[in-house]
């Protein structure tokens, strides 16, 4: 009799807590951030621009929400996850084009791959601006998506040795969500390509094709022998989504200014000075990655270390103080960094 | 007494009328399209494509309709409305600018407006083009969106002396709204300037800027001496959204095949074959102006008029009957062309 009340005050104050904890998360739809002014001024902006008759209310057709990708949502250390995409797809190009094996910049992408990890630092911009062309356009629309689901199926992350697609930031998935459980339209606005990131931008971040702006290449209507019309990718720059072409992009793609954007390097500069420059309630944030043991440390901001994937400069972190933006520190406004499910001991 | 018994009846009658149109409102959605093969194709389509379960079904995600506009959403004869705008804004031009009072094209310009209609016949595409560029680029992107609002306030279409927004084609608002209804994403996917169809596409049409593609110039990225940025006009062809053009931008700006796809002439050819390759259900139409007593007549499909407006020709007409689209005939299909609100006699 003794053991059951015991145990039956037991499972209520077990009841109890599990409700308590429902409660929370039901509160608090950005649980892997700690308290701090980085989730406060999220938490704050979304509140005032969806009460309606206050005085920052945004109706709900112009709530845009705008994303890099590359060191926002995903990891891009040590390389960007489209480059590895390029390089991994030489040995078919060779294949396909064997007298391709003996030239440059091939060969020695050639050589990267069988283990001369020295060989990357000979690769530069111009070089691995070859191999994107040779191995991102040529195709139909529909190969070269094909082959990218394919090669998301298999490669891995040189650290973690999981699929790309896993090493989304949790955090960030969480503001994804949360920013759209309250009517904002959440865009991908990437330097990465358009049609490699539309691949998989819907299972990944439930953001669909139309809302990926990124790098786009033309494409060339044609017919094929049975009179099948299909377009050709074609090596034709029509948007290069970086700097200044991010708002350009926007306008081009979009068309309305966002009220709230996130990046992590200078190639967000313009986009979130273009955020925040419009009239209203305006958002703007940057991601710092300052955690070398849970994921990566690089600026060169803040004496961070120096890298030319996803630069982070002290101008950049001064024009972010000075105009009001918002820099999130991964190693103190994220409480976990990846979902649970990539079986990372959890802080 | 026999007098209000036969009142009662009448109010009966008229009551139970009342009420039939009310369920006939309910149940039809294209309540403006006479009962034909048009009709019936639209509502099969919708019907096959939406039921889950079906060997047709298409997932909400997937549902993409594509709409070119002039001549296929509004009148566009005489002129195109964008050429009207580029036109009437010549004076304004000259006014800022002296020098071209007396250069050609912009001389031909002011003759035209000055009531000398032959003055059109003179002016030649490149002359159109360089009137277009004149007229649309240099200024920010804010500047140009309050000029056309505010000519799209003020000016008439010559016939029925009504803004050319109001000359819109009611089966085809009810088109766009029956899709919508059913989970269809509705496009405009327009020849016309894209920022300059952003303008009215809202109100006019209900659809956002977003999901308006058309030509594109560029923009490019600067500061104001206050240090805010904004985007400037630019004249670079970004997209000529036109014949092929049109399937590009469609990959481009939205990045999936539509599954319904309205156009009127040659300009279109390219999107409703590309729409009507795609797998599963796909549904491409064409609309004929055979109507000259409510609207216009012009083809030379059918033996209709020439014209190079809108330009629908035989062999566009022999591809539409041989691929399977539909050609709605405006003059049968369409029980009613604009709302009762224009004031026209409805047949």
């Amino acid at each position: 009799m003794k053991l059951d009340l015991k145990l039956t005050l037991v499972s209520l104050a077990v009841g109890v807590l599990g409700f308590a904890t429902t409660v929370a998360s039901a509160q608090d739809p950005l649980l892997s951030w700690n308290d701090g002014p980085a989730k406060q001024a999220i938490l704050e902006f979304v509140k005032a621009t969806t009460t309606q008759g206050g005085p920052q209310f945004v109706p709900a057709e112009e709530r845009i929400a705008t994303f890099d990708q590359d060191g926002t949502l995903w990891v891009e250390h040590p390389m960007y996850t489209q480059v590895m995409y390029c390089l991994e797809k030489v040995p078919a190009l060779v294949k396909a084009k064997p007298e391709l094996a003996n030239v440059a910049p091939f060969n020695t992408v050639l050589e990267l791959l069988h283990g001369d990890r020295a060989a990357m630092e000979k690769l530069t911009l111009p070089d691995i601006e070859k191999i994107a062309i040779a191995t991102l356009t040529g195709m139909s629309v529909e190969t070269f998506q094909a082959e990218v689901k394919q090669w998301l199926a298999d490669a891995k992350h040189p650290r973690w040795k999981k699929p790309y697609t896993e090493l989304t930031y949790l955090p960030m998935q969480e503001v994804l969500k949360y920013l759209r459980a309250n009517g904002y339209k959440t865009y991908i606005v990437t330097g990465g390509g358009q049609d490699f990131v539309r691949v998989y931008a819907e299972q990944t971040y439930g953001i669909p094709p139309e809302q990926v702006v990124g790098t786009a290449l033309g494409t060339k209507y044609g017919y094929a022998k049975d009179g099948k019309p299909f377009l050709t990718k074609e090596p034709k720059l029509v948007l290069n989504d970086n700097d200044a072409g991010k708002p350009e992009g926007i306008h081009l793609m979009i068309g309305r200014r966002p009220h709230i954007a996130f990046g992590n390097s200078t190639g967000d500069q313009q986009m979130l000075e273009y955020t925040k420059a419009g009239d209203g309630a305006r958002l703007s944030l940057l991601v710092l990655h300052d955690d070398a043991e849970r994921e990566y440390a690089y600026g060169p901001a803040q004496g961070l270390p120096e890298t030319k994937v996803g630069t982070f400069t002290q101008p950049l972190y001064e024009e972010a103080r000075s105009r009001g933006w918002t820099v999130v520190s991964m190693k103190h406004d994220w409480k976990e960094i990846f979902p649970r499910s990539l079986g990372r001991a959890i802080k």
